[in-house]
This record gives structure tokens, sequence and C-alpha cells, in this order.
């Protein structure tokens, strides 16, 4: 239907041109049939076969070809008209007047859209070892005990219940469980309340809106989990970085940022990610008593630390900071030990903060999926969590055995310490190794990780990265630190001898 | 164990005191023995059975009482000192220092925390016909198909994938369905990408992140959907509220919001959450048009369009802001139709925009529950949703019959425009009547709603009501519209006659 001066010649439709019209109409679909026509015709002007000037044919003739009532012919092209891309004339039918925008092209987003505060990591190697991502093993996941739950809460009477919208605070029977279960720890308290989320990473952002005003400041180690930061970020926070050390936070560094004014503490007393470091009993004490002199709330990330591993170590598990103070506000997730992929965490605070998050969880999705919240109840309440919590300890202690005996033999020149639970391990290279600039050479190597970068605020990092675990096989650790080991010392040797090119950033 | 002076009298442990210590003692908990002692000990702090003063048994007795090893009784003593609830004197043995803070009290929740902005629409009322709340008929929803599309889903071998960690973005296969469906309604373009979201709400949420600066102007609707106002007011946005007429939003209101620099404009053109209200096909264009020239963003909630049920109409249903505009942001759901309690829905957007809300979504939750999605999908894919829809549609059609009767006989001194779709009708009181003042006394007759205050941003609305009907049966439909409208008639009565007392508030 192509025409060189399309205007000059005003009867540009004929039967040729009519003949390529062989709209997909579908008198079933939702979509009217008028639309269906003009979505077409849309269509034909995007693609480039209908141009402007081009003469659509009279809206009889095409209701006579396509079968059609002519009032939806014309239908469509008043929406076409309204669009601005045809032109009715009368006496002279309608034309083409415009070529529809084939992309968004009147507003400039980058300048509309709020400006970004996320840090890429780089783009994961496939194919490889891969110790780059905090999240437990497939390999465990008890399908068939979870089938089991699911079809329980399907075929109970409740589904129909289930299936109408909630309540903010979250499926009343999976709140009464865990609130249960945090009295009986000694976590929650009479004063407390319970707030079910989408996992623990909606919880702090739901506590961000609660407790953080653009320009506070808030302490949070460093290094520490991205998602965390980031969300900080985003809402104006003025970050300050608490050093963590392979004993937990550093409690001079504390000491500094309370003193420069944090009002928010957020800390990970148990297998922090991403460094795996656990703070004793003490050093616990000595937090608390820090924040309450200072007026600060303290957010406590309580996800990792039923993941422990090493035989004994739970009878002597040191206690939550919200055990020792009630004012602290605890986050719990069943994503760490259970399916990362079925999102429901929780937030054990005093009363006057659940209801403040309660609200904002009104706000941010009105509640937590029902469904899901039913099915990790039933697999909690059955025994089956406890079962498979069992399974992923006896798992990961083969998984730490291997990851202790390689990093020994391979990882000797590294600065490092073995958690004895949760998922990730930190890893200091030796003499000026820059954790961005061996990821290249370890990827073709065949493994991956993280670099110390991502997880930094104002300090460096560069010679650090994560390693985890918890998602890998024995064997596959083994290889993957041999490996890793091997990529060390070669760019170890290069340094050394200087006869190699600097490695490229990745 | 109550001393009186305590101090004076050291030796105030006995044989007789101990007897009451009778700790739930459990060696499987995971919660280690020591803890589980610490916590009773806490406990009969907190409770008054242990005071100030009172001595505790010595380590070695009560270990050997209660069975336990010694360290473990140390242990829980530890920790009770660590919290400065017991303090040891050498030789003197351990002493109850302090009674445990029975409620947070060092930190002032309400400075703390950030002020809500969320007005609440008072108790809804137990028992009666309520016209409260917007949501469909738990009786309709099919429950066996429901059932087979999540036994399908739980039985298919994607189910470990299913489980573990996603895609901020959405579970792949959803988002290809729907965006293949929003090509095929001609709403989405080469130009846009989609996100999957916890229902329209945390799409609005992410939009709000996205699009809007503390100050910044919004133009709503008004009345407006609540959950949608007060999230913008919580993000610090200045609104204005473009009035809605029975022909959705009016151009001149919506022209003053422009010109006084509305950024964003957030619309339901057809079937609006309160009024019901549906813009012609020649207004949405001029809509369109004013925001293009003024380079405001659209965001449309394009969540009820689907519920059209006067016969013919769908025939006609004028299209879409996004099919006119590539630059509009389309907001869709499951709720409406299907099971609000599985909270998933979507935006379809240019792709900017889409790149920007998917890495808030990754630090509001990471991702969208992937089994919901999963079984969302099955139940659309499988034809079950459009069946479903039928059926809707067709108990819809006898609930507006069953509200144009009763309305049109029992509340003609209203004004009022039954819709053609949706779940929601607007309703104005006649002379002064207070919606507010007059909900006490339909809720003693037996029939709630909710008041046109709530729905309010600048304009009083004190005369306007919401009914949502699509909850209901015809049969209730019928009667709490009698009820209502004779409800309104002995107000109208007293108002005349004044020989009332004024209504109170409820």
């Amino acid at each position: 239907m192509r025409r060189d001066s399309p205007i000059a010649s005003p009867i540009c439709y004929n039967r040729k041109a009519v003949a390529p019209f062989r709209p997909n109409l579908d008198p079933s679909s939702p979509t009217p049939l008028y639309r269906q026509l003009g979505i077409y015709l849309r269509q034909l002007m995007e693609s480039g076969e209908l141009h402007r000037g081009d003469r659509l044919p009279p809206t009889r003739e095409l209701a006579a070809k396509l079968g059609l009532n002519r009032t939806t012919v014309s239908a469509a092209y008043d929406v076409l008209e309204s669009e601005g891309l045809i032109k009715g004339e009368v006496g002279r039918g309608s034309y083409v007047s415009a070529t529809p925008p084939a992309r968004p092209d009147t507003l400039n987003w980058s300048r509309v859209l709020t400006p970004s505060f996320s840090t890429g990591a780089g783009a994961p190697a496939n194919g490889v070892i891969s110790f780059a991502s905090s999240r437990p093993s497939e390999g465990l996941f008890p399908i068939e005990d979870f089938r089991e739950s699911c079809r329980e809460v399907l075929d109970s009477k409740n589904l129909k219940a289930l299936l109408q919208l909630g309540s903010p605070g979250g499926y009343e029977p999976l709140r009464r469980y865990l609130l249960d279960h945090a009295v009986g720890a000694g976590v929650a308290r009479e004063s407390d309340d319970i707030l079910i989320t989408n996992g623990c990473q909606q919880a702090l952002d739901l506590l961000r809106r609660a407790l953080v005003r653009p320009g506070d400041k808030v302490a949070v180690e460093e290094p520490v989990y991205p998602g965390l930061k980031n969300l900080f970020l985003e809402a104006g926070a003025d970050l300050i970085g608490v050093a963590v050390t392979a004993e937990g936070i550093d409690l001079y560094s504390l000491r500094r940022a309370l003193d420069a004014g944090a009002k928010v503490l957020v800390v990970t007393p148990s297998f922090q990610n991403p460094t795996g470091a656990t703070m004793s009993a003490s050093a616990r004490t000595e937090v608390r008593a820090m924040a309450a002199n200072a007026g600060a709330v303290v957010i406590e990330s309580d996800i990792y630390s039923e993941l422990t591993y090493a035989s004994g170590d739970s009878a002597h598990a040191p206690p939550r900071l919200k055990e020792l103070d009630p004012n602290v506000i605890l986050l719990g997730s069943f994503s760490k030990i259970a399916f990362p992929g079925i999102r429901v965490g929780w937030i054990v605070a005093p009363r006057p903060v659940i209801a403040r998050v309660t609200e904002l969880k009104q706000l941010a999705d009105l509640h937590t999926d029902h469904l899901s919240q039913a099915f990790l109840l039933r697999f909690a309440e059955s025994g089956r969590l406890a079962h498979h919590q069992s399974a992923v300890i006896a798992a990961a202690k083969e998984q730490l055995r291997a990851l202790e005996q390689t990093c020994r033999r391979f990882l000797a020149t590294c600065d490092y310490k073995v958690p004895r639970g949760g998922m990730n391990m930190w890893v200091t290279l030796p003499g000026d190794l820059d954790a961005v600039s061996l990821r290249g050479l370890a990827q073709q190597a065949g493994v991956d990780y993280l670099p110390g970068r991502y997880f930094s605020i104002s300090r460096p990092l560069d010679s650090g990265l994560r390693l985890s675990f918890a998602g890998l096989e024995p064997q596959e650790i083994r290889k993957g630190i041999e490996i890793l080991g091997g990529v060390i010392h070669s760019a170890m040797r290069g340094r050394a001898g200087d006869t190699q090119p600097a490695l490229a950033l990745v």
C-alpha cells in the first residue's frame, strides 16, 4: 500500500490494497471486535504496511469483507481517529494521518523516575561452582512433605476463607503459632505483638518506613547485606557502617556510630550475612546496653540462628538481643530454613511498633499471601519443618567439614574463620589482591563468589569476598575451594613477579 | 518467696521456697535448656513469684533437683546476670537484683515512630447486611477448579524451582502469559515490559517510590480509594483531588490540577472505586491529551474493566488510556475477578519504568510469592479463569438488577447512578443528611456502608456514601437497600420536624 505522494493520490485504496487485510478477529475474546480491529490497523501502521496518507477502505466495504457489522468498523475508526492516527474527511473517507509512536518519546523517563541507589554485583557466571548466592540447597527441599502440607490445606473446608481478603496483620492461626513459639523461646513478652511479612526483606522495608525519616542516621554492619543497605539509602537515611570482625560488630565502632547520633541499629548477631560472624553473649549484653543508653532502636535480624550446625553449640547458643531487652525489634523468617520462593517472614516487637508497621503493611500490599501462610503453618505445625531442619543441619555439617578441610589446605594464605552455622563465610585475600579483579579469573577457572565491595558502605573491603556455601554439595565445595585457591596462588605469583598485566575489572 | 526486708535476710532461699520451681524443660526444643531455665526464672520474676532480694538456689542444688548439668544452671544464671536481673556475690550465692521490665519503657515509641496518615473508616458492624467491603463474593469462588489448578502445579516437576528464590520481575511463565495477553488486547507494545506485584496495592506503592518525591503534586480522583490516598500522603506527596462525577473525572477539575503542577495522575477510567463511574471514550481521549501536553505521568488502574456486566456493553467498552498512549502505566490484578486472598497483580509500562520498579520490588520483598503466581497462571491458562469470570458476570447482572429495582423504589430521594460493572456505587443523601451520622442508625437497623468522608481529600463529601454490592446476594441487596431507604426516610422526617435530637457521630 506504499504511495510515493500519498496526499496527491487520494484514491490509494483499491481492491488489491485491501487484500492483505486479514485481521485475526475472535468474537469470543473479552476484547471487543471493534478494538481488535483497531489494534490490527494500528499494528499495520506500526509495521509500515500502512503509511501516512494511505486511505482506509470505506466502513461499509470493510464490514462486508470481514463479515462485521458496519458500526463495528466505524467504532474502530473512531478510536483510531481519537488516537490521532487517522483522519476522516467528509466525502473522501479516512486517511492515515500519523505514524503511531513506536516507543514512548514524549516523556523523559530518566528525569521523571527517582534515582537508583542499588549497586550491582556484576553478572553471576553460569556453569561454574557458584558461592555467590546465599540460599538453601534445592536438593534438600522435602518436596513430598511440602506437597502433603499443601494438600492438607487445599482439602480443608477453610480454603474459601483463605482465598478471601484477609487481615493486614497476617493469617491469625499463623500469628498465634509464631507468637506462642516466640514466647516459649523467651523472645516475646506480654508487651509484644507480631506482624506477618513477605519475608525478612519486607520486614526491613516496613520498619524503615516506620522508623526512618530522610537524613536520619542509621547504624548497620559493614560489610552489610546489600538489600538492607540499598533500602535505607533509597529512604534517604544517612548510613553509618559499624565494622564487623570475626566476632561480630566491633564495640568501639558501634560506640562511635551511636555517638554520631545513630537513631536505629540494624544487627544480625548470629551468622551475619555476609561475614558469618556470631557475637558472644557478653558482646550482646554490651551492644544492648550501649543502644539502650543512647536511646537507639535495635532491629535484630534473627533469620540464621536456628541454622546452628556445630554439635553442642545450640546448647550454648548466646541469647538473642530481644531476650535481653523487650524494646528490641526481632525479625524472623522461614526462608532460610525452608523455602525462599515462598515469601513469609515476621516481626516480633512492642505493640506500638507492630500497630504502626501493620498500618504500613496495609498500604504496602494489604496483607501477605494467604495460601502461603497456611501452607507454612501446616508444614511447621505438623512437625515436618523440625524434621527438615534436622536434615538441613546434618547436611550443613558435611558442608562445613568440606569447607574447613579445603580452606585449611587451599586458602592458607587468606584470612577467614569458618562459621559454625548460617550460610556465609568471609575471606580476606592475601597481599593487595583485589576481589573484584580476581573474580574474572575465578569465573574463567570455574568458580564464582561475590566481591567484598558489594557489601561496603564507606570502607573499601576490596580484598574481601563472600563465600555462600549452603546451596552447594560437599564435593562442589571441595572442588570450588581448590579452584579458588589455585586462582589466588596464580594471582599472587603474578603479583610477585610483576610479569603479568594488571587484571581486568569485571 | 516474698520477703519483707530481703536484703536483711540473706538466707531467704530454703527447701520450701525451691519447691514451686517446676520449669517445663524440653530437651528436644530448639531453645537450649539453659535458656529455657533462664526464661522460666525471668517469668517467675515478672509474675511476682520471685522478688527483688530473693536468693536463688545454688547452681549445684538446682541442677540436682532438675536433673540438669550444673553448667546448664550456671549458664542460665549468667544470662540473667547479664540482663541485670540477678547478682552473684562470692560466697553468698545469687540474688534477684531487679524486677524485669514488664513492658518497654525506655523508648518513647510515639516519638520514635513516623506519624500515621491513615484515616479509619470506623468499625464495621457485625451481623448486618454490609455494603462496606469492595470485594467479590466467596460464594462464587470456584473452589474445585482452584484446587485442581493447585494440584496440577504441586504435582509438576517444576515445584522444586518454585520453592527456590526467584526473579524480582516475577515468575517468567506468568510474565509471558500476561504480556502476550496485554499485547493481544492492544494494551502493551514493543516498548513495554511487565512486573508482577502483590496485587494492585503494591503496584501503587512501587510506582509511588519510582515517581513521587516529597512535595510532588499528585492528582487523584476525589472521592478516592483510601489505600491510594494514604499511600501518597505517607510519601509526603501533595495530593490534588480531581472531582469525579457519574461520568468519571471532571475535565475542568483535571485542567486545574494539571495547571497547578500535578506531575502524576492516578485514574481508574472504568468502574472507579468508590463511585462506580466510567469515562466515555471521548473523555478518555481528552484526559490522555491533557496529561500528555502537561508532561504528567498517567497511572491507569484497570482492575475493574473486565467486570462489565450489562450485555452488549463489553462490545462497546471504551479503550483503555494505555491503548491511546504508550506512555501510560497500566495496573492489572487477578484480585477483583478471582481471589483477593492470593496477592498477585501487575504493572505494564514502558521499559524504563519497569526497570526501576523491578529494582524497587527487589528492595521491597525480593519477589512475589512463587506458588501463588504459578497457581493463578494455571487457573488462567486452563480456561478456568474465563469460565469463572462468566459466572461472576452472570451473578453480577442479578446483583445489579436487584440494586436498580430497589434503589428506584427506596432511594428515590437520593442521587445515584447504578453502574454497569465493577463493585461499587456512590449515593448522595438528600437534604443535609450526613452519612457519618446516619451510619450509626443504619447499623442499628441492620445495614452498613462506608461514609463519603472516608474517600475525601479536600472536599467534604459528607452527604456521600459508598455501597459495595459485589459480595452480597441479590436478596441481601434488596433487603439492605430497603432498610437503608427506611433509615434515610426516618432521618429526613426527624430533620423536618426537628423533634429528634442531633444524631450521634459514630
